[in-house]
């Protein structure tokens, strides 16, 4: 069996991934004992670490000082796990990675104030890094996220919803954050502008082309065997790729069909079978999957310009697998 | 009429408030119209401004840089504001400061993600500001509010809750905030550890001090001429200074009346004036602002310590103030 390229560069950075799981689990400690029972809930539940593995893989190839990354990597998953506690309230989700959610668990109160703690921490994690330029990375890809967090809000079930709002929403909030990982490499690094340039376009269009792929996950019945439930994005009202794709042709039958569905949130029985059928109707997922290539070969572009370096290939073939994975 | 220390103090550093609250006008912007509008309408709303009053206030008396002082005062009230947004989803609150709270408005779910921004907002003006100590203290500040607002949630309805665990909330909760708000301004100034040290200490003790008063005054009555509702913490089970006064030496029956309202939640009409009836018999308010001026009087001692100046009376001031106002 081959070796996916996330596994090998974990495998390459396993001493590295252990100094940041452990940094994770020491400053989730708290006096008061909900809090890291609540985290250890959400982080130590696992998930693939993805973006810690980003920063840790790009200041390797850039030759930046590991223990600055290891702490930055945890800051990183303390922001994302802050959002996804944040998010599950929002879209009162009851499971995640194949766990009930923090907010069914303890409550949505607990979910808020525990996900404020660690969006607080992240930030004593990055100050006790002491540059202000990573603080100013991270600190404006925070906003930035919660920014597109409420547009994807207020534009739920909006048929008015462009292409154009749904790659502001998912750069805001998924690709926002995944650029903002790889862009502190060269600064760890010294590298220059160009270099933090580079990192931070790698990171937002493989975060967009990620979040595609995902969206178009959502509607895949071979999902459930990576342990995500289909049909959360519907349930939810979100105009996501695959939908715009198919309203873009759409007969007045599909239009009404997705105004109820979506626009109205009345759904029945068999709404969701009926949806991927005008999906595949439309060829919609393998559109959605086509405009994340497009995403990631500029991605791919991106990190040629990183010096020549053993896990330079392993994050160039990671863009194609992130989108072949989710789809 | 004569004015309050907090009226002179305003008149004082009028045009810097004005210029505080330009920068909190201008930060508020967002290409999501949903984010002003939310954030103006707790914001806007005005409340007192007493936390960036603070720190113009010390940062004054320090003779510290004052446009320093009006970003870090915006970002002082924009963790505030996150706070009180959060606060509202936690508390299910209805009202605020006589207006209805965003959370009804709004939705739950939009407040969290707008407290979201206002924290990443906050952390983006103290980047701006470079000092990598003044970072250190507000993010130790935030983690340590989230913190206690955590441990008030825990320990909701819990009867073996003690005065010091409620010394230990209302210290995370409300005190933090005024200490790092009050620490800055010798930060900014380069005035030396010890007078730091002297202004945490001086916002500490006034906000425990701020914050038992502001408990008593929930078992009021005349509360509502401030705009206050009474009987929020009773309502939400709060085992707040008052009721721990009243619990030292309880009856029977009072005990069981306290477990039936505050632990079970079993509230019916008329249970709100029994409980400011016992809280009368055991002098409990009395008691609870007596504990208020203590802290109060520590304080003004912190205080004595800065450098004269026209404004350090009305600071010291200030303290008896803001314990009368409120009680």
């Amino acid at each position: 069996m081959t070796s996916s390229p996330l596994e090998i560069i974990a495998a390459q950075l396993d001493t590295d991934m252990e100094a940041v799981n452990a940094t994770i689990l020491s400053r989730l400690e708290s006096s008061v004992p909900t809090i890291p029972e609540v985290a250890r809930h959400l982080i130590a539940a696992g998930g693939k670490r993805i973006r810690p593995l980003m920063t840790l893989a790009t200041t390797a190839i850039y030759g930046g000082d590991m223990p600055r990354a290891h702490r930055l990597s945890a800051a990183v998953e303390f922001i994302h796990s802050a959002t996804l506690l944040h998010d599950d309230v929002v879209d009162e989700s009851d499971e995640r990675r194949g766990k009930t959610t923090a907010n069914l668990v303890y409550g949505n109160q607990t979910a808020v104030l525990v996900g404020d703690f660690l969006f607080a921490r992240s930030f004593q994690l990055m100050t006790e890094d002491k540059s202000i330029e990573i603080l100013r990375i991270l600190s404006n890809a925070a906003a930035i996220i919660a920014e597109g967090e409420v547009m994807q809000l207020a534009l739920k079930g909006q048929m008015t919803m462009t292409m154009d709002n749904y790659i502001q929403i998912i750069s805001a909030k998924t690709a926002a954050l995944f650029a903002a990982a790889t862009e502190v490499a060269p600064v760890i690094a010294g590298a220059g502008a160009e270099h933090q340039h580079a990192m931070h376009e790698y990171g937002m269009n493989l975060g967009i082309a990620f979040q595609i792929a995902d969206d178009a996950l959502d509607y895949n019945g071979g999902a459930e065997k990576l342990g995500k439930a289909v049909g959360d994005d519907f349930r939810e009202g979100k105009l996501t790729a695959p939908i715009l794709f198919a309203l873009e042709n759409a007969t007045g039958n599909e239009r009404a069909f997705w105004q109820r569905t979506l626009a109205n949130n009345q759904q029945t029985e068999g709404d969701l079978s009926t949806a991927q059928n005008i999906l595949t109707r439309h060829n919609a997922l393998h559109k959605a999957t086509q405009m994340a290539y497009i995403y990631g070969d500029k991605a791919k572009a991106c990190m040629k310009q990183a010096p020549d370096h053993p896990l330079k290939k392993q994050m160039v073939d990671l863009v194609d697998y992130t989108i072949k994975r989710n789809t």
